[in-house]
């Protein structure tokens, strides 16, 4: 076993090597200006340690760390045109340095390469791939859809919201690490317990960025606190603020936000004041911790070494503590 | 082996069941929209008869053939947000009907379930289709980028927009015949020879396309005569006719496709002219000429009855006639 900074590297030097693409320049400038805006890499990362979990070689398990890496980029390209989003790590996103049409057609480029990643693979493990890889990026065009959707209805429910943030985000976690599983030759019930753990893992980080974006540290939440309530984003934090909300609260807080008021700062204020007297600051916490638990308690079963268990359980704390 | 008419029934009747897609509507609404836009089905009967050919059996390339019209499907999507159409046959278009965002994501969703289709066949069938579905797939994306790229380039030369015509759609022609030959167990020699006849003969019906925008009649074209000309595409015609001319008629050549006057009917008339005199239109009814021998050259070597090759001859003759 790695320790993370070094399979970052690893990765990294890996997609380096990669990007080095031919013709027509402009299809595969944008790729490579977006592959190699950085990152923290996570995703192709759990690929590469789970390879080396259930005792593959992390090196056999490039291609498909690559694969998740290029279709989690992909998506990037694509949301951000759907977003209108000028900005991606601090950079120009793809449509605004060169324009919409460019976005799409290398997103596309993007989606296809990522399947041919696998095709170094003999075919049994190059089908197990394909189809985890297919399954999971349609639930992520799933996910997108009921993101865009839920922005318009009034109406979304907790299990509604779980299961879009699952799709959106938690699944593709899931989904590296069982590629990892997959390339390693663990057995079926192994690569089905590391992917709920990731999944679970995944739910549990997307409910605590909900959570940091109101009650985070500005200077190591990454983004701007208080963004998703100045968006009018109706995220865990603000659905369950509803739930537990009397008839007179859940009107004031639904108008808080649909307004757009040139002082955010009262705006975020305010929307916290809500969230904890309704307990749903509370409940929020309680949910990461839930889905957390629940990552963890599937790593019981893995054939593994207590070491192994141990690895990963202290990775997901340093990533609920946000220190990887 | 079925009629082309009763290869497009069961493909229809495939397509209908197929057709039945779940939640998020907004996402899959689009799909079964554009799917059921109609159309002559050409490629995917290709690939049913293209099975049937080799002794396989249709029904088993039902799968593949879906494939191959769910991602040109895609690719029409895509193109049509990026060329910024208004009409596909005769409807609205998905980005005019829905919206941009929505145009862009439901065709992802198509990408991926192109692939998906492939899922049934067993392992070493699933790598040879998704391979060849990779190189393809990426390649009507490189040829879709040259496209864009040759609308603001003024020295295009004739191999460039043959490569160009050849990625963005002959090589789809070609895979499409060749996964029926992949899907029968066709030899790879077999599999290679039917691609060629399906690659050639794509280019020889797009040149045939460039041809009859200018010169097809108005009652049997489909198309406006003259779109490309209004446009100011450059397409074969007008390459060879840049090549053809002398110095001042290149001036005035060029001159013309950069105006977009209102009266449209002197222009078509003075490129018609143009084309007429320099050689051009007599080189682009060789060039037709020369790939669509080409394509039947390679049905010699086929592994097939004589019989067959009649057939798929005649499925050629009647393209380029257009009357199926």
């Amino acid at each position: 076993m790695l320790s993370i900074e070094k399979y970052q590297e690893e990765f990294v030097k890996y997609l380096e090597e990669y990007s080095n693409f031919k013709e027509p320049k402009g299809l595969y400038e944008p790729i490579e200006y977006i592959l190699g805006l950085g990152g923290k890499r996570l995703r192709p990362v759990l690929t590469l340690m789970t390879a080396d979990i259930f005792n593959g070689d992390y090196k056999k398990a490039l291609n498909a760390a690559l694969s998740v890496e290029v279709f989690h980029n992909f998506s990037l390209v694509h949301d951000d045109i759907m977003d209108d989003a000028p900005l991606r790590r601090g950079e120009k996103t793809v449509h605004e340095k060169w324009d919409i049409n460019t976005g799409i057609l290398s997103g596309d480029a993007m989606l296809i390469m990522a399947y041919q990643l696998f095709e170094n693979y003999e075919s049994t493990t190059f089908q197990s791939l394909a189809k985890l890889f297919g399954k999971t990026a349609l639930e992520v065009c799933e996910g997108q859809q009921y993101d865009v959707d839920f922005e318009t209805r009034n109406d979304v429910t907790i299990p509604e919201y779980l299961k879009m943030i699952e799709y959106k985000t938690a699944v593709l976690v899931g989904a590296a690490m069982k590629m990892g599983a997959i390339v390693a030759h663990a057995s079926e019930d192994d690569q089905n317990n590391i992917y709920e753990f990731g999944r679970n893992l995944g739910i549990a980080f997307q409910l605590q960025d909900d959570y940091l974006d109101a009650f985070g540290d500005p200077k190591t939440f990454g983004k701007q606190v208080g963004g998703d309530i100045i968006e009018n984003k109706k995220t865990y934090l603000y659905l369950k603020a509803l739930e537990f909300s009397n008839e007179s609260d859940r009107l004031e807080l639904s108008q808080l936000f649909e307004s757009n008021p040139e002082n955010v700062h009262t705006k975020i204020e305010l929307a916290k004041q809500f969230f904890v007297s309704t307990g749903s600051a509370q409940a929020t916490k309680e949910a990461i911790e839930e889905f957390t638990k629940q990552a963890f308690s599937g790593l019981e079963a893995l054939n593994i070494s207590e070491d192994k268990k141990h690895l990963l359980k202290t990775f997901g704390n340093n990533l609920m503590n946000r220190t990887v």
